[in-house]
Parts: C-alpha cells; sequence; structure tokens
C-alpha cells in the first residue's frame, strides 16, 4: 500500500532564518519514504534569506491552507508581515485539521492569525516584546512548547523540536525516531534522538 | 577598528543536503557582526537540493580557493562529482592558509583533493563504502574529527560540529560560544552549546 500523502508547508518571506527553516525542512524530509514533502511557501516566486541566500518558492501562500501541517520560519521582517492585510488574509488555516507550528518571530504570525488565543508560546528574545505587545503570553526560558495542535519553539535550533514534535504527532514515535537517528551525528544518535524527543514528550498526546 | 572580513564557502552541487549546508550556513553567518560571510559556492549558478529547493548560485566555484575556510556539504551525486575531473580541477585549496571541512558524503571531496592522506576521517553510514574504496581511513562512530586544519562530519546534524569547529579555530572560543548561545533554543542555551564545544574541544590546539 502506498504510503499517504503528507504535505508540509514552511511559510517563509523575504530576510527568512536559514536555520529556522532548513532545520525543520531538512529534517521532516527524512520521511520522505513515508509519503511526507515539506515544501517552501512564500507570496513571492523567490525569496531571500537574511544571509542573502535567494531559493525558488514555485508553490503559492495558500498551498499552507490544504497543507497537513504549517510552519512559520522566523525572519527579519515578521513583524511587518504581520500587519500586512494582503498577505495575511490569504491564509486561511483550521487547528482542527492542520498541525501548525511557529518557530522565533514566525510565533507573531500565529498571534496574528488568532491561533495562539491564551496559549503560552515560546519565542526567541528578539521577538518577545513584539509578542506581548500582540497580548500573547510569552513563555519565559522555553524552548518548546504545545497546546493542541498548535505548537512555537524559541531560538533558532529549536526548530530540531518543532520538526521532531511535527514527526511524532504525525507519523507516530516509531517513525520519528528512525528520521531522527538517520540525521543525527555517526556514533551519537541515540543521545540526540533521546533528548529531542525528552523536550517534546509532554506535548504529545497519549493514544 | 572594523572587523577582519572572513569569508567561507560552502561547496554544493546538484542534490545537495539541506541539513549539511544549512545548519554550517545559518550557525557560521551568526558571526556577520565580527566580519564572517558565508555564501554558497557551485559549478552552476543554480543548484537544486536533494529535497527539490532551487538555490540561486552567484558565486563561482574558484571563489573556494580564495577563501578562508571551505566546506564540502553532502549530497546524493557526490560520488559521481568526485570522478569529474572537470569540476575538481577547479579546485585548488591549500591548507596552509584555508581551513577545509567535508561533511557526510562531502568527505569524498576531500579524498579526491588529496587532503585527508593518512587522517582517519568521520562520514556518514552511506558513504563509508566509497570512503573505503577512495582509500581514506573511516574513524568508525565518530560525529567528528579533525587533524590540523582539515575535519571530517558524520550525519548531517553534526554539521553543528563543524561549524563549531571552524568558529573555535578562526574566531576564537569566545565569539564561538557567544554565535552558539544565541542560535540554541532559548532556556536550553547553555547545555547545547557545552555539548557542541565539547565534540570539538580535543581537535582545537591550544594556543
Amino acid at each position: 500500500m502506498p504510503p499517504t500523502p503528507l504535505r508540509v508547508a514552511i511559510v517563509v518571506f523575504d530576510g527568512f532564518s536559514e536555520l529556522d527553516t532548513f532545520v525543520t525542512f531538512g529534517l521532516l524530509n527524512r520521511l520522505s519514504a513515508a509519503g511526507w514533502k515539506a515544501e517552501l511557501v512564500a507570496p513571492t516566486a523567490r525569496v531571500t534569506s537574511m544571509n542573502g541566500v535567494t531559493v525558488d518558492t514555485p508553490q503559492p501562500l495558500e498551498f499552507a491552507n490544504e497543507a497537513a501541517a504549517v510552519v512559520f520560519a522566523g525572519g527579519l521582517y515578521t513583524r511587518a508581515i504581520a500587519e500586512n492585510s494582503a498577505v495575511i488574509d490569504r491564509l486561511a488555516l483550521d487547528p482542527l485539521r492542520q498541525l501548525i507550528g511557529g518557530q522565533c518571530s514566525g510565533t507573531l504570525l500565529l498571534a496574528r492569525l488568532g491561533l495562539l488565543a491564551d496559549v503560552p508560546a515560546a519565542t526567541d528574545t528578539a521577538s518577545k516584546p513584539w509578542m506581548i505587545q500582540a497580548g500573547v503570553r510569552v513563555a519565559d526560558d522555553t524552548p518548546f512548547h504545545a497546546r493542541g495542535p498548535v505548537a512555537t519553539a524559541g531560538g533558532p535550533l529549536a526548530a530540531h523540536y518543532l520538526a521532531t514534535w511535527l514527526m511524532w504527532r504525525a507519523a507516530g514515535l516509531d517513525q520519528a525516531t528512525q528520521a531522527l537517528n538517520q540525521a543525527a551525528p555517526v556514533g551519537l544518535r541515540q543521545d540526540w534522538t533521546d533528548r529531542l524527543l525528552s523536550v517534546v514528550r509532554p506535548f504529545v498526546p497519549d493514544r
């Protein structure tokens, strides 16, 4: 039986953080044999990262509305984008059928989309004042937090936790473990995998 | 006094691994305020990654010959590239004035360039048979190894170690620590930074 395709939209804008984006992208695509496909999604056909890498983004922003999971990477201009209705109004996400994650300043977009409500959110130090101004409860010193289908991660390398949570939630613990083992440093696989799983475990519901 | 520019070439080809490439790229560019600039370098003006992301690579391959540090990312076709003299002959690296790193199958290119000699090399499981066939001493179960100015890393997330080693070697422990702290997950910064430093510490010469 062919695997069920699981499409993931990683939403990026000009100024996007390469670590936020490609740690998640690379880890999730480790599940390609299981039918996962993570793709970059943007309002324009090309975007340029915070350190000057220009990437093609053939998938339109609306792809996010149909994806099984959506991740908002952080970036230099996220606060301005959160105030840009012409962009935001193209997004119609649904936590009843989608897993949704925000990374660093990407959590501002979750707030703008009304997805955080009163849930505490992880974010990075630079984004914290804007989060508070947007009425979000910031979880201090927290690398990762999730309630139900919405997760937030703070600090670029916390992308490892966001990817781990998505894999565990949508593909199960065995597949997540296998994917992390394949990506982890040789000789330290179990150590890396155990550490990543331990941080997200409190946020994965018992089945 | 303006910081001394330090240019890093991250060499990629079609089929490149996003984790190998952008973990290193993102971490090294955390030192941009100190004058570091990591750039993607390729034999063509655009390359497409193993999971289908097309990126612009305006810097020519020869940029690597002038950079202070050069990293070879792993990818799907590295073995074929190692046998392609039209590509390899454009590279003239010099370990007397450059730091040089290979990641996963990227270590094959270090072997092809004669940079490994009899130094044991870290690599990933898939690349190991090709490394042995190329006459390289593979260091089993080793996430990271360096002798002098040449380092190898095995497993995509071992890119964290390669970047840490490069920063420590070229910018010193304080700057490396600061950059890692900024990138690490909120609330777990010291934990991540200490772990990354501890793996590469045996390979950094006393000053």
